[in-house]
């Protein structure tokens, strides 16, 4: 990027997203966009369709731009930042000019956004698409005055998140117990010291959403527990 | 940061740290700060008690400002380097419109830094403080005319880092021999090579502390030691 | 760095080249060494035997400068990039003020690489060298028109890297067959998704080496195999 264009500011968010995992590089890239400049270009490559049928993509939105593969990686900031227009990446004269089959990070993505950075318009990039690819991800249910939900991302700490937001806990009626792999956490707390240490809680993260955490430990270790795994809030009784 | 000072240079030092390993991030932090242009802000965010009792600090030595909750992470550079003055940040102006209780490196530490960066003065941010909370490193002692001390941290080559300071060797009579888990080091050396490969060796590290390492190797995963383990500098007989 | 040179930009390729790995690090540099603006200088340590024997050494080729130990970490990038010229770097006007036997990125290799990129001449830091180390990267064979290599390089995402290079290949007779550990591998592919999920397959990667992949999971997790490994390529039967 600093080839193409030797005045932009480059920072790396992450090199750490586990190998293939979309939803995390999504979960990641939508918290941590918001914080940034006006206009920045969001670079994200969590890519393991590269070269293949999935398409090069470039996301507008009110304040930002997000370049990187169509597979879902982009859609959650899209979604919650309000997606303006979409364009398939396709004029190679804004790619490196040998293109791999397996790095377009590299090859597309990278130097798409320099131009971006640069000031290069959106229209110039390729055709405008009417939508984009979304995430699979699983939404909530409501049963018997309880929401149902699961967890969808393990944070560095093994924080276990949901899918379950601040909005849909704003709406619930009485206190909350939060039940997880046979645990029942009482209420949702404010802070991790809300528990004991080596204890655990529920409370609403940093992205609003609803999380199994352990105070100065980590829940997926003491629930021997991952994505996928069920979460019920339901009125304590 | 950037979006509050678009004219600051940002470093990362580390993403690193263990989970809640204050110690870690104090030792790494004393140990890069100085080595940053006068002037520089650091930020620290080891941070388990988030949106507990502890205060968010700022720190100001002779060179630099620090920035992080005051739980110790600053200490260590902070006495090392001297500490003119500590202030407890207070005032809601320099932090983001929204402060969450799980991620103030985000919502305080980042925004008050690049203030500062950008030239505010200390005494803005809130009351001065008396003492700012130190870190609880075990001491040395001396008996016998031997040094004991133990095992405070591990980086991340495995090289075993005690509290014994380069200072206290100085002052130590005669020909060293080092003891730890049943070894029996001979002397302190000046370079890992001057161990056979995979073989034990003590020497000074770049942070001035005895420290137990295996030349091409690993001296956490030979001993089977950690932090903790204790540590006798004895004269060789 | 900043300290010595304020107005540079510095990038970090990576900080987590496995302890004391000089293949890995010389392999990682000179993959991404070629991306970087004319007149880059590239600073590598990987640096097992610092403060012993090995020089402290700078390279110059037609467009970039590298910083490091020869001990054959810039090695791959110096023939592939063509060398002019090598340095001892013997000037101590251009090291830090206190120089440890433990950590000369920070005390030589760092200082070295901003007094370079703030334009000071290569000839001023000590006299010229013949030649550099090289890696002692082993050959690939040729028998009964079957190519014979091995992994020289397992990367984050497990695909195992080999010695053989896309120009053997391309002078390869046939439809070729890979074989590795048990497995054959039919044909060479030009996308990860030319395999199904969770396959293996054999593919040229993005810096021109034969490489064994499984599509969105880790060669060296599915065949429990790793540097060294053998690999054969030959006529489809």
């Amino acid at each position: 990027m600093l080839s193409a264009a030797s005045g932009i500011t480059v920072v790396d968010i992450t090199h750490l997203v586990s190998p293939g995992n979309i939803l995390e590089g999504a979960f990641i890239l939508n918290e941590a966009c918001r914080y940034f400049p006006k206009g920045t270009v969001h670079v994200g490559v969590v890519d393991p369709g590269v070269g293949g049928k999935r398409k090069p993509i470039l996301v507008e939105t009110p304040d930002y731009f997000f370049v990187g593969p169509d597979n879902g990686l982009l859609s959650l900031a899209a979604r919650s930042l309000g997606m303006k227009r979409a364009f398939e990446l396709t004029d190679e004269r804004f790619f490196l000019p040998e293109v791999s089959s397996t790095f377009h990070g590299r090859d597309i993505f990278g130097p798409v956004a320099a131009s971006l950075a640069s000031g290069a318009s959106v229209e110039l990039f390729g055709a405008e698409l009417g939508r984009i690819e979304a995430l699979d991800i699983p939404g909530t249910a409501t049963a018997d005055g309880a929401i149902e939900g699961e967890v969808i991302y393990v944070d560095s700490f093994g924080n276990l998140i949901t899918n379950i937001t601040k909005e849909e806990l704003a709406s619930f009626a009485g206190t909350p117990e939060v039940l997880i792999n046979g645990a029942a956490l009482d209420g949702v707390k404010k802070t991790y010291e809300a528990a004991e240490k080596g204890e655990l809680l529920a409370l609403i993260g940093s992205s609003g959403y609803l999380e199994v955490a352990v105070n100065t430990g980590s829940a997926e270790g003491m629930l021997k527990s991952g994505v996928g795994e069920k979460v019920k809030v339901r009125p304590k009784r």
